[in-house]
């Protein structure tokens, strides 16, 4: 129902545009970004006159191609000198980066995160490691805003985590108490470690180019990420992606969410602990032992990461039949279990899912492995800017 | 990634959201298109005169408001003389109709469909039905195409019906026979009858205003039309929505679709009969007298349908987890069934679902009735007149 935009919006949307497509693509030169972006050469020199102005992006030759007349400018993205802040809340550690226009990370500090830490305890710890990087920013440098990952049903409208199941957390304004810590009034942007990693690997990942992906992350829980038709899905409050609550064992194991049988009884951190017979173990330590010792031949382990990869399987094709997806993506503790057990995983999704909603599937393990929570909370703070790059920058 | 759009698209945008918006909301005032597109009087008046003069919409006066002053001019969809012609090939049916731009029904026929009929069969009798129609359309209506909706997976590049469990179409183009059997050739649009449905009602039906929602057609299988941040999730190749195909009950009763224990195996209509100890029967009107017997005390029937209505319950629950819609509408044979058993939907829902994921979840019955198949048929059909008014008009 939208109307055409203004001629003010337009320039908004071209200068967007080209600054998105450095920060994704990296140095590009003005007559790609003539063809890429279907507008005139006055025009990408123009724009590109504008973010240069603002110390977004530079100009300059091109590398040497050994090819004979005058090389096409090459732009590029400030990627030393344009940065966020990109924060990632896990279940044993915290960590903080900062990460460059062009979604390089710059420094990093990580912390162990005993679990039990409230959102008021992290603040500090966070905001710590952010003084500790900020003494070692150079001079000249633009901070364009913040982004927190946190394992946790995140509202969309404000960033309060709803609940966080690994966390403990219960309505916990993160960003706003971290914004408050650090004494700034900028809003702090916080999403969903598993769609924030999506986000990361369908910008410049695994899955660039994918316009409909499933990212599932495991932890304790089990979560998943989802673009469809090249956006994230959110669902109405911010909370879609819930799939290790999807219920796959009717009157199955209790789960902490209070249901039974959820698909991360089996999947996630606990079940694959108990089902070796480890019930007393926890952290991821304990469950790439797990792994390790399926490895070595050790039977229980062996099965139950067998049970483990049948159950990966069966909600996958679950997921596949519901989404029909180009491309599922294993991250964090799937990551492992998917590679312990892809046979499993490959056996089920054939014996379970429609033919025609599985036959472009790719199963992937991320490209940005386990920087794409970073990457996709700074990627939540550079989408304010590239929004509206002259406002913002 | 994508540039601003040049004069030329920008008028095309124009001129499509000023024809949506009568094609959705009827006759609409000047002033009101005026505020709502958010463009000037003068543009208003011209891209309406543009659409006037292509014979879209007309202009007038206003009913009398009794309000003094001289009214605002009203902009009215020319919905006797523009229409599409919407096929639905149903389970036991056929269904043709005329529908008008502003969605409504000018015209209809409805023929019984055989078990069994193949599409090169159906062809000629939709065919028929139009040809009927055709000859009493008023001289100087405006036909802007067609669409068919279709109990299958629908490939989205090209309209193939991949695999029609409840038809037992395999790879049926429907849209080139109809075409063909036309002797047209203009490209007939076709969608899963699921996926129609939940646009229909997402324009102008129950879930009008709603960014996410899911749509839960029964027939003889179960499927889902699915609305997400206020688009059709369409799914890599078209086929998303297979929600009858998610596994509920490991290893559990024969699916068509050669998997077990799939969701519709339960809810749909061999499960409910089946439970109901009436195996041998098929079609609506069996599953309707399942419903009524229950309704008169038939204890087996009653237990039949509390037991589907749980398993309803228990399937919507894991698709509120997974997509945190603001509704779900219940169509086809799964209205009658929510309708029968609404207590148990609700409470299997609120025992699974996460609370946040369902805080705002409203569950309705289609607005749009039996209708909505054919308005989302038309509504394909009209989808490429709205996206360039002047070409397709």
């Amino acid at each position: 129902m939208r109307a055409g935009p203004s001629q003010d919006e337009i320039r908004r949307q071209n200068l967007g545009a080209l600054l998105r497509y450095v920060h994704v693509h990296g140095a590009t030169s003005r007559a790609e970004l003539t063809t890429t972006l279907g507008l005139n050469r006055s025009t990408i020199g123009a724009l590109t006159a504008d973010l240069a102005g603002a110390g977004l992006v530079s100009e300059g030759a091109p590398k040497e191609t050994g090819r004979a007349g005058r090389p096409s400018l090459v732009v590029r993205p400030e990627s030393a000198r344009v940065y966020a802040y990109a924060y990632s809340i896990e279940v044993d550690r915290l960590r903080a980066a900062r990460v460059g226009l062009g979604g390089a990370v710059l420094d990093r500090r990580e912390l162990d995160r005993p679990r039990g830490l409230t959102a008021a305890e992290a603040a500090p710890l966070l905001a710590g490691a952010v003084k500790e990087m900020q003494q070692v920013v150079p001079a000249g440098s633009l901070c364009v805003g913040a982004g927190i990952a946190v394992c946790g049903m995140v509202r969309r409208d404000d960033g309060l985590v709803r609940l966080g199941p690994t966390t403990g957390w219960v309505d916990e304004p993160i960003g706003t108490a971290l914004s408050a810590e650090l004494g700034i009034d900028v809003p702090i942007a916080v999403g969903n470690v598993a769609d924030v990693a999506a986000f990361a690997e369908h910008a410049r990942g695994a899955a660039a180019g994918c316009d409909n992906v499933i990212y599932l992350y495991g932890d304790v829980g089990v979560g998943a990420g989802i673009i469809a038709g090249g956006r994230r899905l959110t669902g109405h409050g911010g909370y879609s992606g819930e799939v290790g609550h999807m219920v796959v064992v009717p009157d199955g194991a209790r789960c902490e969410c209070g249901s039974r049988g959820c698909w991360e009884t089996e999947i996630g951190e606990h079940g694959l602990l108990r089902a070796a017979g480890r019930s007393d173990a926890r952290g991821r330590d304990a469950l790439l032992a797990v792994f390790d010792a399926a490895d070595r031949g050790d039977a229980r382990a062996q099965t139950a990461v067998r049970q483990a990869g049948d159950w990966l399987g069966f909600g996958v094709a679950n997921l596949v039949n519901i989404f029909n997806p180009e491309m599922v993506i294993f991250g964090g503790t799937m990551r492992d279990l998917y590679l312990a057990a892809a046979a499993q995983v490959r056996s089920r999704l054939h014996a379970i899912a429609l033919p025609a909603c599985l036959e472009h599937v790719r199963l992937r393990t991320p490209k940005l492995g386990e920087d794409a929570a970073l990457v996709g909370a700074a990627e939540l703070a550079f989408e304010r800017l590239l929004a509206d790059p002259l406002d913002a920058g």
